[in-house]
Formats: structure tokens, C-alpha cells, sequence
């Protein structure tokens, strides 16, 4: 059992936290025992850390101390498995819808995403480089392991939409105030929906590509929803 | 302008982070511009805190240092304003349809159903006891000020069900598994909707006092939705 908190295997995996690290190393950090499941029936659990715990999976198994479990969690309550995960390269299946997020910073809002998409059959997720991290480890306990059921991928919004366009996807964007209603949206062909920054919205040049903007019937005394609920009100209407 | 953040003035403003004074004094802090208006418009705003900022508000003002500024701020970036507003007791409007919040924890969740609940044109939520405060900082921030536009209450659930009953209300539970698609509700009465804790649903006493059960139609991938998605949903659907 590791007691150290400067074992040299702890400390590696404690650089987990931060994006560069998670980026350079293609691992990621799962906790507690729901998203250590999720993770292993998505083929991608390496190991997994214990403490005073056992799990039956077939993985390398680290047994540590509270103390060194407590350097490793960012829960704020006691956490007796973290599994340590492969960060896969995803890809969009290109014959089916997708969502784009335009620099959605929240972590409670992406993980709320994504559960939506799982919820109303989306299956791709673009993400733009300023949105929050999908390996935070506040998006993956928001997310409910959901996202191991999407195809998530991280890029640079205008060439992949210049890209989709010619693949004949159709571009919505999503505006308060012109648009269609999105009850009336006809899907005959396949499209992207673009939602934008929590303050800012959809950035200048993400929204110069815009086809047609959508837009959710509200009472005018309120300006905006929250952005997790306006993707997921659009994501449900156009769930067919 | 108050310069030391032991000044018995700012000691008192300090206390207001805590439920228990916002409690006994019936006052509550919101930060910045936007929020200080809104309660302004809303007719409780008792006193603004400015630091190097003027606002044309005909209200009691107090200029502080920056220093004492940041002692009496919760949010991570400046803040130039500091409203002090007034705790009005609120009543429900008994001719319409009613949002029950059982055990709603999450700051964030809270704010984001206020947001919905005003864009849907519902006008009432009751708040369980043990739900997070409608006063705490995030959640104020998460509400936008849309707070101000409903009549909030918070109190014991079972007793006053059986009230609402009493009244001609149908009482609405939210289930996944068993229930009405919320798509084939018919409101020909007045309603009430009921959602539960982030991790544990609706509580069993107040189960037991539901007429019906609605749920969102999604895949079974997805166990459940994100409590503020899921109430958002329920009340776009119902908006007529």
C-alpha cells in the first residue's frame, strides 16, 4: 500500500489535474465507483487507485492510503476509487446530427450537455479550443459518464464548419431574438447546431456561417436561459 | 469612505453571507450593476455599497476601499457594487399553476429554474426547508434577477400539499419510469409539479401525496436529466 504522498507513481497521476498534463500523457482521472464502471465498459480503464476498497475489474489495481487518496480527489467528500483512463481520439459519425459548443465555459453546463445529447439521441459534440476541458474532472461527475456514449471531439470551430457545409450539413445558429421558432425546424437534411459562450454567445466569425438561426418562444421579461437548458430544449424538440 | 474592514457597519454587512443573519435581519446581499437594478425596479433595494463607482439610485449609499470591498464580495472578479436589499415576504398566486422544489441543493440548479420558470410564465415556486437558500450569493447570480419576477416561497411540503389539494390543485410528481409523457398533459385544471433532490428524487412523504407522474420521453442510455434541464423541459411543455 502507497502512504507517500510523494511516491513517485502518486505524484504522476496527481498532475492529472491539470489539462497539460491530461493533454501530453492522454490519461485522465475518473472518481468514485458509477464512473469507474462507465469508464471500464467504454474500454478505456487503465488503472485504478483503492483505498480500503476492492473492485472486480480486470485492470492494475493501486492501493493507497486515505492520506494519499485525499491528494488525489477533488471531491469534497471521501472517494474510495479513481480509476485513471486513456484519453481515445473520437470521431464524428458523419451521418448524423451534431452539436457545436462555441466556447460554453461552465463545467455543470457542458456535463448537463452532454447527458442531454445522450438523453435525445444526439451523438457528436464539436467542442471549440476556449471551451471548458471534457476531461475536467467537474464535466466528467456533471456528465454521469455520458460522454463515453458521444463522440466528442476538440477543434478549431471555422474550418470544421467550412468542412460540415460542404459534407451538406445545414448551420444553426441559435439567436433571441431572429430566427425560427425551433418547433417549427423541419429536418430533411443533416445539420449542426452552434451554442454559444455563457455571456457572450456565438463568437463573430462562428456566426458569419451561420444558415438560419433558431430560437426558443419565451416570455420577453426574461433574456436568456441558461445555456445547459436552451441546448436541451433544442436537443428534445428536434429528438424525432 | 470606510477603510478598515473591522468598521462595525461592514461587520454587520459581512454577517449576511450567513442564512442565519439573512434570516434574522430579513436582508440579503446581490453584487454588480445588473442585480443591484433589478432589485432596485423590484422595490428592496435599502442601501448600495460602492467602491470608486456612483450609481443614480435614490437609496442610502456607503463608499468603501477596495480592500473592505473584497471582504463583503463572494465572487471571483471585482465588484464596484454591493446592493443591500430587503427579504419581502412572498405569496403564492393561488390561480396558478405552482413549481415545487423538494430538496434542490445545487446553487446553480436553483438559479437555472428561477431563469426558466419566468421565460415559461410560471409564477409561483414553493422551496422545501432543506432546499439550498434563495438568498445565497450563486444562486442570486445563476437567477439573473429573474428571482424578483415570482413569488417564492419556502416552507414544510407535506402540509402545505395537502392545502394546495384542498384548493382544486392536481399534484404532479416526476418519475422516469412510470407516469404520463409530460407531452399528453391536459391542464384543464390548476397544477402543481413536483422535483426532487439532485441524487434522491422526491422525498417519500411527499410521494405519497402525488396524483400523478409525468416523465420526459429520452433513451435509455440516459438515466435521468440534470434537475434544472428536466423541470426547464417540463415547463416549456406545459407553457401555454
Amino acid at each position: 500500500m502507497i502512504e507517500s504522498v510523494d511516491n513517485s507513481k502518486i505524484k504522476e497521476l496527481r498532475k492529472l489535474k491539470d489539462k497539460k498534463y491530461r493533454d501530453s500523457e492522454k490519461l485522465f482521472l475518473v472518481e468514485g465507483e458509477h464512473l469507474v464502471l462507465e469508464a471500464y465498459k467504454a474500454n478505456v480503464l487503465k488503472k485504478i487507485v483503492l483505498c480500503n476498497y476492492d473492485m472486480d475489474l480486470d485492470v492494475e489495481k493501486i492501493e493507497v492510503s486515505q492520506k494519499v487518496m485525499a491528494t488525489l480527489s477533488e471531491l469534497p467528500s471521501k472517494v474510495s476509487v479513481i480509476g485513471v483512463c486513456e484519453i481515445k481520439s473520437n470521431e464524428l459519425d458523419l451521418n448524423s446530427n451534431i452539436l457545436i459548443l462555441d466556447g460554453v465555459q461552465d463545467p455543470g453546463n457542458l456535463g448537463t450537455i452532454i447527458r442531454s445529447s445522450v438523453a435525445f439521441n444526439f451523438k457528436n459534440i464539436i467542442l471549440s479550443n476556449n471551451s471548458v476541458d471534457l476531461y475536467n474532472i467537474k464535466v466528467l461527475r456533471a456528465s454521469q459518464g455520458m460522454n463515453f456514449h458521444l463522440n466528442i471531439v476538440r477543434c478549431e470551430l471555422t474550418n470544421k464548419i467550412k468542412e460540415l457545409k460542404d459534407n451538406g450539413y445545414t448551420i444553426y445558429g441559435t439567436d433571441v431574438i431572429n430566427g425560427i421558432d425551433v418547433k417549427s425546424v423541419k429536418n430533411d437534411k443533416k445539420y449542426a447546431i452552434i451554442m454559444g459562450n455563457e455571456g457572450n454567445g456565438i463568437s463573430k466569425e462562428v456566426k458569419e456561417l451561420v444558415d438560419k438561426n433558431v430560437y426558443i418562444k419565451m416570455n420577453d421579461k426574461c433574456e436568456s436561459l441558461n445555456v445547459g437548458v436552451s441546448a436541451s430544449i433544442i436537443l428534445y424538440e428536434l429528438n424525432k
